[in-house]
């Protein structure tokens, strides 16, 4: 593969100066691993200062870069234009090509045009599957599942019963969907009875799920995933959930039974959502919060409970000087113990 | 699937009127889709008030309601009513008849009446599965495993070496149980040494386990999960902890190793459990808690480290005020100082 | 296997009586297990009195235990000792005898000398095992990836593309090693674009992870996990993170992208670390805590965001008494109130 920074800085609508529009490029690398032929990208002051010396025969910079020591194209947004610069250079990965002879076919599946399935997959009763879908090695659909086209699922995935996946949808290795939601109703001699849990997920189109994630389907109804939505690591998505289109949701987060996220909402790393709460639509939510009550939209909260990010801002700097507002109480009670007995003195 | 109200109401130990006792159920649905032949259920005011103008051909409601514009069935506990009419609608999913012939067997393993065992599983040396035991596709289960009839695990849930499965236990997709303890002893050039993990895992009757759960080995004796206790998905149970029957563990809690859990304790979600603590029967461990010592029974605890809920609560509600709380302070310090000014004056 | 107490306080460099020399030691066991012939150890008082009591045969205690009424061992470090004397009595799990028929082999696979793979394994293309290494049933190794001599692959591990695992590494069941990082750069309309994660995962040797963990691909360049370092459980790593020599990462921690871990540092269970912070060496990071900032060496933190040990123990205590604080604050504004009161009447 090899383009020149005309072609790279047409597609991702940068400007390039006419003398370096023949520069070669033949792939892309971090600033400290660049080497001639490869752009790198940089944004910082920090990255900008080492990629003028780095040996990158180009980089991606931000518009406000006028000139630069080495061949740039200036772009609004320099990590956009890295995702498709890499996209040139990175090939379409598919391990097999159509179904392997060992995948276990239930019946009446339908599999569409330029279907790879890779070996030891298990694929149920019919099971839809649309055209340019791969499904890796020991992925296992089981009945009625449904993928849409280009989809890929990595290896070990598991997708239960009746589940809806849309298409352009990535999941990665080892993710479970469509697993129980974790129902009981809790019988006077204090054991549990298994609430069957019959309904099922939806995966709208242009999803992104990481490895080892657990979505599980609703107790009746569906759990729903809304387009374009991109799921860390490890993360875990209860019974009767309704996520909405394009959020973002950071590793080890976990949200219980019924909740529902807003369109173009974060939940940072480790946070939490309680059962029965509606989180507006383009919220974050930071790192390790606990939502307990419903959150309005275009709002920033964190902090268990979550709470406006300022005000929790302004409280934990609070709590970090707690050890030398306790000495200043001190103080004044000893003030005013010295007062009082001075007053009782002057009596 | 066809009952009427009268066979309902006999089968859930409620309340039907006479007028009602004809009517046709065909299936269950939340009160939102419910259709005509449908059953719903319905606790709260908010939820009784929707069943009001649903579709529904019934409702399951509490005992306090009396009168309804729609044929009920009054109970006790709706949510367990529900379980219970749910389960005659949900027959019980069976993937395969008989031991696919592709599944591998070591020697010596004994396999019950009635047994199915997906395709691509792994039944190691010595195995026992006894009798209604449904093993899904692609599941491993390592030397000397032991499972109980009529159990049910999911598609590639990973038993290792001489872990006993009790009866009736449903282990969701991905889980692993029986992997080596964390457990090291540093030397003195700050490496460690593996402190080989020789126990095992004992899961008792009835017991459930979400998907990709990990239940570790103990390093010497057992790691045991007490009979009808439920565990949420991504929950981590380390080596040789002990946890009592009926207890319910939620998402992506920790509980190190050695720990006791009591019997109908609860364990809220991304709480966690340090090593060697106790913690007794029927208590409460709010979400996100981390428990640093032994808890006695018939509480509920909540905080980080967890203590008292009623005193964490006051304690929260004196962090969140803490900002005016400062501005107290700072007043009290103003006229503190104002009044030994006013003193020196008077002096 | 049997071994004497002279042979086995030889094993561990410790001391032993004349008269015990010949006690015969068939097994190792918890002190409230043992049985004749099995050796066991104890370290605190508590266990070294049920130890007095106990039908073990001999017992491994710390060098300050001069005298006991049973034959012992006395060593500097009873934690190291018991994970060696284990270690003669576990002998190393194999599985399987070479390469199982049912394994799909890619093109130019290179297999070293006494290779295991189990049944239903898939390894692609051009990789490569060294001499003695151990890949359990249902592992996948995806194209280009390296396993160093003598590593352990449990069942269901999936190593992506181009990983590369050093020598002695043991990897749990259901770990995913190499999916992509959590990259993605937004676009104007609010959807979001994917980075191809193009690079790649380094394990270097005498490496342990623990089950359900993920560790990511790097976006480009490589992320690392040091010699010897220990992960527990459902741990997440990030892309492009660089985890030192023999650091412990326990259960349910994640994180974030470019952070960099020092030599020997300890991650408590459920702590984060944030994106691109550097964490020096032998840091303690305290339980649940969150790392939003470089750490320096040699320090114990705890708390979100992370601070002095010391100084968060602190906190918590004044936290742990703020209902009494407030009290005293409501107790020195009454008598303030009253003063000037008084002080207004006087003039």
């Amino acid at each position: 593969m090899k383009k020149n920074l005309k072609e790279l800085a047409k597609l991702v609508k940068g400007e390039t100066k006419e003398k370096d529009e023949n520069t070669k490029i033949t792939g892309v690398a971090k600033i400290e691993d660049a080497k001639k032929g490869e752009i790198t990208f940089a944004t910082s002051d920090k990255f900008l200062s080492i990629a003028k010396d780095s040996h990158a025969s180009a980089v991606i910079v931000p518009l406000r870069i006028k000139e630069f020591p080495r061949p740039i194209i200036r772009v609004e947004n320099p990590r956009l234009a890295l995702a498709q610069i890499l996209r040139v250079f990175t090939p379409r990965r598919t391990e097999f090509s159509g179904v392997h002879p060992s995948v276990i076919l239930g019946k009446g599946v339908r599999i569409g045009e330029k279907v790879s399935i890779g070996p030891y997959a298990v694929i149920g009763d019919r099971v839809e599957i649309e055209d340019n879908v791969c499904i890796s090695a020991g992925a296992y659909l089981r009945n009625r599942v449904k993928i849409g086209r280009e989809s890929f699922l990595h290896p070990g995935v598991i997708i239960l019963d009746d589940t809806v996946i849309g298409k352009r949808v990535i999941i990665h290795a080892g993710t479970v969907i469509g697993a129980d939601g974790f129902g009981f109703a809790k019988k006077r001699d204090g054991s549990y009875c298994k609430i069957p849990q019959v309904g099922k997920v939806v995966i709208e189109d242009d999803v992104e799920i990481g490895a080892n994630v657990t979505i599980d389907r609703a107790t009746m109804g569906e759990t729903r995933i809304g387009k374009g939505t991109k799921i860390d690591n490890l993360v875990h998505i209860a019974h009767n959930v309704t996520i909405g289109k394009n959020v973002a949701i950071v590793a080890l987060v976990g949200i219980s039974g019924s909740s529902v996220v807003g369109e173009g909402t974060i939940l940072a790393g480790q946070s939490g959502v309680t059962e029965h709460v509606k989180i507006g639509d383009n919220v974050i939510i930071g790192a390790k919060s606990g939502v307990t009550k419903d959150i309005p939209s275009n709002t920033f909260v964190s902090g268990f409970p979550a709470r406006s990010h300022i005000r929790q801002k302004k409280i934990k700097a609070i709590i970090n000087r707690l050890p030398q507002i306790l000495k200043r109480i001190q103080k004044l009670e000893k003030i005013i113990k010295e007062m009082n007995n001075g007053n009782a003195k002057n009596h």
